[in-house]
């Protein structure tokens, strides 16, 4: 299996996270990385990629060109209008306010483009982002070409990210850009699997009304877990997307036994669609010792949930989302990718 | 002219306040209290009277009951969760999320009834936010029972509290606790003024559907000032409420002559609404010196606003609500009320 990486994720390196009322240290750090990395070297994979440029036209099939605007010139805006710290959204449009215009001040467009206000973005984030949307491309361009997987080791992740929207420590959506790219290259139907905690709401945004493109999220319930506001089981697609949406909330403490039963009916789901390509949104933050999580899956268990995912016999592109016991995040990433493999 | 105050506001008194991506110590503190109060003793106003308990009936028939268990409840579920700062939203329903169902968590929970995440609530928040409504409700009994004016020096503000949000540091609406009670007390119509230099985006929410409170608000254009979303002229209120919402929304470095000018618009739009009541939301951020505005009005401004009110010949209720140029702030405040005074 090809992999592929950037060291431009080094410019994405917040140093605040709104979490709990206070700014901690991002637990989406760069280091999270290394330790996937050191885990591919240790089990014999190949060396990484370097992914080459980004293709912005790739991504501008999921992104609207104003937000891709607004990521580029960002940093120079905010620092222009002299704001000391990163770039935190203060509030965004809420319920209950007519949003009729876009801003002009940065402060306002900063909320305008963004979902959640724990994410940083800094003077690095938008080549950062490109990078790892490289990554996706690189793995997506293989896996056209024949190959039956590819891991792209995306940093920053993107499952958060909607058409129009940062958040969740996302910028572009890695999966939905390879999910886009597959479909736009023959696919008639692609799936995207997407087991990190937390609920796949850019990815649901994004193809929300797109029949082409089926959606599994196995998640944290939102009724405990961010991002609180969307991923029930009742959101299912509208339009042309009706059905295409399989949202699997799971309640806190969850285990394996019960996690694998969500991920056999997500598979289940994805059989009957009739996907013809996969797209893997893996984070590892269902692992038990997450900080910022609440399932109870053992690092074995990602090699399960590997081999399950394999059982559906699909081309898979696998984009690396969050998972943050840092320590763990390398053995339970390549865990998946073994499993995957039949390794 | 009677005026109200209670030593309780002291009890909210956050140490945070997201701001340009960083924590800074609040803009609206309590000292903005202090330099209100020694600018009634100087100018010889009686003594603020305290305003005793809060009628929390009178509330509830401006905010719905389960924000206000929430506010009651929020910070012993916050330190329950084990959170080590003040409570501040990290995420709220954003556009595009379903926001279906109303977290059990209490940081989904906190977003949900949150608007912003500038605003921290601390252990003494809800006693802070119920002195301040107790002092609108005690000016508010003094012009029912015939005085011409009275004044509720509130804080925390009120303005941008909506039914059911907190943010841009206010909980409970003040104000519009006050035009309820002006309505249920008999007043036939009630108009609300809002010379804050924010747009009164709780008030409007509240009575937008209401065709018998008119609310003016006068405020820097959302297009570049907080709350951004928000405010705009179109925005003139619905159903029952059609025609009964005006709003003026003014551009950077608008000077006294212009914002004078939408003044008279919005008294003569009351005039033409035949309001019997009048509720003012006055903060002093208009003033030039104030550190988060860009209006360009001058100390002695504020006597004539003040005057030209008093042309409308209505009794008033005036809260008090923004301002942060903190040592102005009693200056600029007390010299509307003396030239609504007629002093």
């Amino acid at each position: 299996m090809r992999t592929y990486h950037s060291e431009d994720h080094r410019l994405h390196f917040p140093q605040a996270e709104l979490a709990g009322g206070q700014l901690v240290t991002p637990f989406e750090r760069p280091s999270r990385v290394e330790y996937v990395l050191r885990r591919l070297r240790e089990r014999g994979f190949e060396a990484p990629a370097d992914p080459g440029p980004c293709d912005l036209d790739a991504v501008a099939r999921v992104h609207a060109p104003d937000y891709l605007d607004f990521l580029e010139r960002a940093w120079d805006d905010w620092v222009a209008d002299g704001n000391a710290g990163e770039i935190i959204a203060t509030n965004v449009p809420a319920p209950g306010m007519s949003a009729a215009r876009r801003p002009e001040g940065i402060e306002g467009q900063v909320g305008w483009y963004a979902h959640a206000s724990e994410t940083a973005m800094t003077a690095g984030t938008w080549a950062a982002a490109k990078a790892s949307a490289a990554c996706a491309q690189a793995a997506t361009r293989d896996v056209m070409e024949g190959a039956r997987h590819a891991f792209a080791l995306c940093r920053p992740p993107g499952h958060h990210a909607t058409r129009a929207q940062f958040g969740g420590y996302c910028f572009l959506n890695n999966a939905a850009v390879a999910a886009r790219m597959l479909r736009d290259g023959g696919a008639g139907r692609v799936a995207v699997l997407d087991v990190d905690f937390h609920h796949g709401n850019g990815t649901q945004g994004i193809f929300w009304e797109d029949g082409t493109v089926h959606l599994v999220s196995i998640h944290g319930d939102p009724l405990h877990a961010y991002p609180h506001y969307i991923g029930y089981a009742d959101e299912t697609g509208a339009g042309d997307g009706a059905g295409a949406t399989t949202n699997l909330p799971l309640p806190p403490g969850t285990p394996y036994r019960d996690w694998a039963d969500a991920l056999d009916r997500g598979i289940g789901a994805i059989r009957d669609r009739g996907a013809e390509a996969l797209v893997v949104s893996l984070g590892t933050d269902a692992y038990r010792d997450d900080p910022i999580s609440f399932f109870k899956l053992d690092s074995d268990d990602f090699r399960d949930m590997g081999a399950r995912v394999a059982a559906l016999d699909l081309p898979a592109v696998v984009c690396f989302e969050g998972g943050y016991a840092i320590e763990a995040v390398g053995v339970n990433a390549v865990n998946f990718l073994e499993g995957l493999a039949g390794r």
